[in-house]
């Protein structure tokens, strides 16, 4: 088995993504194919490369603003292509990138298609909570999503839960503006009547409950998912901010603040994407982590170990499966 | 000039809201009305009214999770209606409720109707960032707003922040998942097309980017507004927590962790919807200020205030003028 790495995406491409790739080789029994300019790639690479890893040249980049659809005909040879390539021809079961997410999202959704029954992929974010953290789908990936590919997103959500969390019966619950039946715009009413009909549907939940309360698996469009994701983002970036602008510079006084240091470093830890490394796309044929593009050395070597874990424990069968059974 | 106050509503009514008018009235130079159950009141009144504050019976009361619609025909004499009449009669300038939403949504968009250029209300919510705060709106009051309402939300944004903020040339972001143009869903695109018709805009602005910088006003549906400021309160709240659970329990330990408390004060007072005490729900014939649920005396108090200055800068005109000079 492969994983193709997209050593060109990312803000700090290729430095960061190799380093990862390489830090990632000792941990994997895959095989990790590096695809990028090798003019670039060799003088951070070992005179002898690990077993594991290899190169493969693609001499075009997709830029990090560029169109996804005039990038997908106008760079057959780019690194995120190639790796797309890869995983359409089976030389690679599944392909890491921190690039252009839509380019990415675009690229493996033309090349590879949708699982049988699934209409749009979804991304998947896991956020942290009160109660070991959930997964919120779609953060990102099908702006324009119909009330009934909620459902699917909810299916595949189920899946990634018990596959990738060991989760075995994971809950549903659909992001709302109340808790009640009925709550929210005709969108949000829709989804509500399509998903009262499964078992493990748990109702609405609200955008502070989610963070508070035990949760699995909440269901959103992609447009309200990526805008809770980025604001949650943004919170959490101005409280550390707005904590650190309170420690005195001067070293004496300084030393006296190493209680907040202390209190502060297990939230580093909940709140660092790096940890976690990278969100899988799920839906299509074909498994794709996407990373933060500003991902570091460490979230590619994460993104890489998730990869591996979706591949060794048929996250793509669980899902087929789980669809299947719906009868839908 | 009057300020109707709805005692009955909100989680710990009526004690918070009579201690929080009560504070109120030698800071205001208006007079406050309270509304509500006279027999549950008295106990929390003092034997001598002060000089601007009185007594109006209203003996229901619209229950938190109550249909709005309902409530709307059920409840004439709950102290929500009767607030909303002694605006609409011209007896008070002004209601604060801390209520049930919708139906303090309802009640005055029924009875008071839009002011002429305005199609659908907003809720306009304060949020903390790094260059001093900007608003955002629909924070919740019109769940199916079309994108010729989100211009309208823009005008009355302006007005609001050149009146009541003083920031005399507030500039309008758009809240979407990309910062290009031609980024978002369908709804985010046209309602693009319709901002950038007008010279205030400032094109699109994603979920981290306006806690870190510059921005006036962020407009958005109410759907998104509403999970946007639930999922900020609910991360807020996730962290402050996880700092908390590192701090020492015994006396002795949790001495040394003064710095801890000293460095999360600015942010609590940041982060305290108490300081703000309630958002205005704007573009109808009367001022409505929508308290948090569990709002406290003191915001309340804040509440009141926050009244008092809408009617002395004289929002709704500045409101109608931008409405009018738009020419739309």
């Amino acid at each position: 088995m492969s994983i193709a790495i997209d050593a060109m995406g990312g803000d700090h491409a290729p430095r960061e993504i190799v380093m990862g790739a390489l830090q990632a080789a000792s941990l994997v029994h895959h095989k990790l194919i590096l695809v990028g300019d090798p003019a670039q790639m060799a003088p951070l690479l070992p005179a002898i490369l690990p077993a594991n890893v290899e190169v493969r040249a693609a001499l075009q980049v997709v830029d990090m603003g560029e169109k996804p659809t005039e990038a997908y005909r106008k760079k057959k040879d780019s690194s995120l292509m190639v790796c797309t390539r890869l995983v359409k021809e089976g030389q690679a079961q599944a392909m890491v990138s921190a690039g252009n997410t839509g380019a990415a999202v675009s690229f493996s959704l033309l090349m590879w298609r949708q699982l049988p029954g699934i209409h749009r992929p979804a991304i998947v974010s896991h956020l942290p909570s009160r109660h070991g953290g959930f997964v919120l789908l779609d953060a990102g990936a099908s702006p324009d999503a119909d009330p009934e590919h909620l459902v699917e997103f909810a299916q595949m959500g189920r899946a990634y839960c018990q596959t990738q969390l060991g989760r075995p019966n994971p809950k549903v619950h659909l992001l709302n503006i109340g808790e009640e039946p009925g709550k929210g715009n005709a969108f949000a009413k829709q989804t509500f009547q399509l998903l009262e009909r499964h078992d493990w549907f748990s109702g609405n939940i609200e955008g502070n409950h989610m963070f508070a309360d035990p949760c699995d698996v909440v269901v959103c469009d992609a447009f309200v998912g990526n805008i809770v994701l980025k604001s949650s983002e943004g919170v959490a970036e101005l409280i550390v901010q707005t904590i650190k602008d309170e420690i005195p510079t001067n070293p004496w006084e300084k030393w006296m603040y190493w209680p907040v240091r202390q209190t502060m470093a297990p939230l580093k830890k909940r709140m660092d994407y790096a940890e976690i490394g990278g969100s899988h796309l799920l839906g299509l044929n074909g498994l794709c982590i996407i990373c933060h593009g500003r991902s570091s050395a460490k979230a590619i070597c994460n993104a890489i170990l998730v990869a591996q874990k979706a591949i060794d424990t048929n996250l793509q069968t669980a899902i087929s499966n789980t669809i299947g059974y719906s009868g839908e």
